[in-house]
């Protein structure tokens, strides 16, 4: 079955260079930053904001889901709304619309629990040991060794903040995707090879 | 490289039986109700006490694990210890015990976190959606529909506590492990073959 391909990862863990190659070679779009792209082209926000905001910003509102609920269905959104809620609206119908289309690899942004309904996703969570994400951000991201692992831990806790705030669901758990992996294990293209050949099934 | 390979699972997700065949196809030992008689047979309890106890009942001593280092140090047991805590230590020993045999399959027992120093282990996760555990349970177990879906979350939700008091560790998060599945997805077979392809690398 052709699917879509909903790649979550812990920062440092590689997963967006494991989604980008496994796109390459399973020929699919691949949506990361093109993604934040159309996010913000059709919210208005900057590019940036759209970044740090639709992954890391938990919103204030707490009936943030029964609010998108009746805007859905009335094709509208309240002016009142925290922008954090806006964007995350906007990055709801986005991903929809981009699963539409068909098969495509599509990194982080919730896609897993917003495409949930959906019978042919594979969602797959990419994480790794301290060890592993601590050598990966100093020798690719460029972060300084002695604040490395206070960033790291910082950024997947904005993840999980957001993540819960947005799904109800604890960001991490095995049971929310199909397949988690361990990079620092399997290295790179290990799971890029590991998650083409079941996505090819 | 041969490895010794832990199964954790949710209940009603089919991993004991993945684990059963997954060894018959490497062709390594198997610990389920092997490793049980063995603890049984070591702390002098009975066996259904051993099962039930071991992996489902939390012990009441919050001093539990430094108990646990110091009569290892000792080569002792107090006398005053829960029970659940003296099974726990029985089962540490016995786990080790296997490990240090060579490779095999081991379920349950929180086995993955037992031989966390260890660099040879692969420990994978199994988990499935409700429904197809819901479906499992019923045919296979025999448990009436109308109190499956009661039975399989107090069983995992003992899991779990079990798993939180002697690791200090979330049950069922995917960074406890090298690998999960959704066995609903992936099927018996379809975790078998994943799991060997990826044992043997």
């Amino acid at each position: 079955m052709e699917r879509i391909i909903t790649i979550s990862r812990e920062y440092g863990s590689g997963g967006r260079l494991i989604g980008k190659l496994l796109a390459k070679k399973l020929e699919l779009p691949f949506y990361d930053k093109e993604l934040i792209a159309m996010v913000a082209e059709q919210s208005g926000f900057a590019m940036d904001y759209v970044e740090e905001t639709g992954e890391y910003s938990p919103a204030s509102s707490r009936l943030f889901n029964i609010a998108v609920g009746s805007m859905y269905r009335q094709g509208a959104m309240a002016d009142d709304l925290p922008q954090a809620d806006k964007i995350h609206i906007v990055q709801n119908k986005v991903i929809n619309e981009i699963a539409d289309m068909g098969p495509c690899v599509i990194i982080g942004r919730s896609a897993d629990y917003i495409l949930r309904e959906r019978e042919n996703c594979l969602n797959v969570f990419v994480h790794a040991k301290m060890v592993d994400k601590r050598a990966r951000a100093i020798n690719y991201y460029g972060i300084e060794p002695d604040r490395v692992e206070k960033a790291l831990k910082k950024r997947d806790k904005a993840r999980a903040s957001h993540y819960r705030y947005y799904t109800d669901q604890v960001w991490g758990m095995a049971s929310n995707y199909h397949l988690s992996l361990d990079s620092g294990l399997f290295g790179i293209e290990g799971c890029v090879d590991l998650i083409a050949s079941v996505a090819r099934d």
